[in-house]
């Protein structure tokens, strides 16, 4: 049956602290019509990604703030329905920001860009949890920002999140000796040394970080894959060896509900270990996403890199979903299919 | 008069807080006996550096804590009494760790160096002042770590200090297009602009940093050079263009009575801009000492760095001028003469 109306989720009000379904709202609307220059395109899944609380902020964080009463902003994979723009035709499977509704008019820009899938024979969803935002920052955090080398000890935090399920699997392929990654409870740490190829676990609901990290890296930490900050930050960083790096890409210690979040309280091992504090976003990384996509289509093809995901269904889940991102429940990425590809 | 006692002064307890005069106690012993492989040094300067504060801490730094009891650590100039080394000959001046005492036998060793100064056209003391501990950190802070190039906008904290005011030649000669100091006060802004060839000077004391920072480079901060820390380190990551590059090379926002310092307010701006926070500690140059010295003296043989230095005389000031040091009285480096060389 063809879909006559756009549903959509809109921004109800800002959330405070943790997001609740509370702060959307159900709406219809007619499908809109695309503009010159302009692409329609037909939702099938939406990714979940913590930035998406940082758009809901005022601040916005590094790109502008979802306005109220607007679709939610989510990366996402769609099909195009109608192209008033030459680069793509109708039936194109895309991938790109998208938002909570079944339908997008969207203007391509570079600031803006929707990339045409190639026709590939992997499933569809591979486009967001391994070949998409997550997967691509992993690589870029391991092997550029880190610049993770043979021999290297890393440790990796929120192990089993989207971005950092994928780092073990980067980290080895590039050679690193051991790769050690912090999960929250027993089932999680397990799951990351099973699943996820990583050599040992923390588990900081239940383990003192310090002792286990001395005790699995007594000469020290190489490179720290940091998606936590707070005290986790604070205790990795006193573990590192001189000239260590790190790389920050999250902050899942926080709950994201600002962009603003307090550094490391020992900020002088930065200095008197000469460390490289260097933070991520795959914004600056535009012109090399084919490199990125490349390389790790390689490894999942050798077998070195495990694709996680989650796939719910339901347009009317989205709101719900979001807060168990947050909570952690599942490892891997988090998608909502919406649709069929036609 | 040929001394026959070695006057000494002694660290007599553990400061709190600032340092004071009473927590040093003087002392006189016979003068020592260079062990085989040992050197005799009589002193002739002692240089004077914020790291001494931390020395004097239970933790130490990056360097382990000076025992009670002991003379007090510091960098000098002075001249070889006695040697049982066979690189070292009697009258031999030379440059590295003495204590505040007139004789120091010094085992030398990879990690304890002692230089010998090469016969030069310039004041002995320069070999502190610019080619020493100071000069040699602002060389590297700036030209490896920071990587200053033409077009740079550098701005530079503690831009009076005996590294801050060799920043803003270094960055000048290496192509920066602007290099702002900020300093306390209206006479130490002249100064930096006057005398150490800053462009543009910053009143912590009496300006709203970042308004000031946001019209003098309205595109935002390439390179920050951080001596100090705290508040300051807040406002200037806020004011860093995207991929902006820190060094984190001292925090005198801090009286140094730790060697833990609360890291930056706004930690996400390193996320957010993807910038690049390094510490430095020259203890990692120590390969590339002589480089960085020569860079050093084609610059003041140029005219493009000044050599701004207070030599203060009399052993028994020892102790009275490190809290002036901390009190910033004096732009430049300070220095202590307690001897004539032969």
């Amino acid at each position: 049956m063809k879909r006559t109306v756009n549903r959509r989720w809109l921004i109800a009000r800002r959330p405070v602290g943790a997001v609740t379904t509370g702060d959307f709202r159900y709406d219809e609307q007619p499908i809109p019509e695309p503009g010159d220059g302009e692409i329609l395109v037909r939702s099938l899944y939406f990714a979940y990604d913590a930035s998406q609380r940082l758009w809901m902020t005022e601040e916005g964080g590094y790109l502008p703030p979802i306005p109220l009463g607007e679709p939610m902003r989510a990366m996402g994979i769609g099909q195009v329905a109608k192209s008033r723009h030459p680069a793509y035709a109708v039936g194109d499977l895309v991938e790109g920001m998208l938002s909570w509704q079944d339908y997008v008019s969207v203007r391509v820009s570079d600031q803006w860009p929707m990339r045409v899938l190639p026709k590939a024979n992997y499933p569809l969803t591979w486009n967001e949890s391994v070949f998409g935002v997550s997967g691509l920052t992993a690589y870029f955090a391991v092997a550029d920002v880190l610049g993770v080398r043979p021999g290297d000890v890393v440790v990796v935090s929120a192990a089993t999140g989207a971005t950092g399920y994928l780092a073990a699997g980067i980290c080895k392929a590039l050679g690193a000796s051991k790769v050690i990654g912090i999960a929250g409870g027993p089932e999680k740490c397990k799951w990351i040394v099973q699943t996820a190829g990583y050599d040992d676990a923390i588990d900081y609901k239940n383990d003192d970080i310090g002792a286990k990290l001395a005790g699995l890296c007594p000469d020290g930490v190489d490179a720290y894959f940091d998606n936590v900050g707070g005290d986790i930050l604070d205790t990795v960083l006193h573990h590192m060896k001189p000239m260590g790096r790190v790389v920050i890409c999250g902050a899942m210690a926080s709950d994201y509900s600002t962009s603003y979040m307090p550094g490391p309280k020992n900020f002088y091992e930065i200095l008197l270990k000469m460390l490289t504090v260097k933070g991520i976003l795959l914004l600056f990384y535009r012109d090399r996403m084919q490199e990125g996509a490349e390389r790790l289509a390689e490894w999942v093809k050798e077998g070195r890199l495990p694709v996680i995901e989650t796939i719910v269904e339901g347009f009317e889940k989205a709101p719900g979903l979001l807060p168990t991102m947050f909570a952690g429940k599942r490892p891997g990425k988090l998608l909502l299919k919406v649709g069929e590809p036609a």
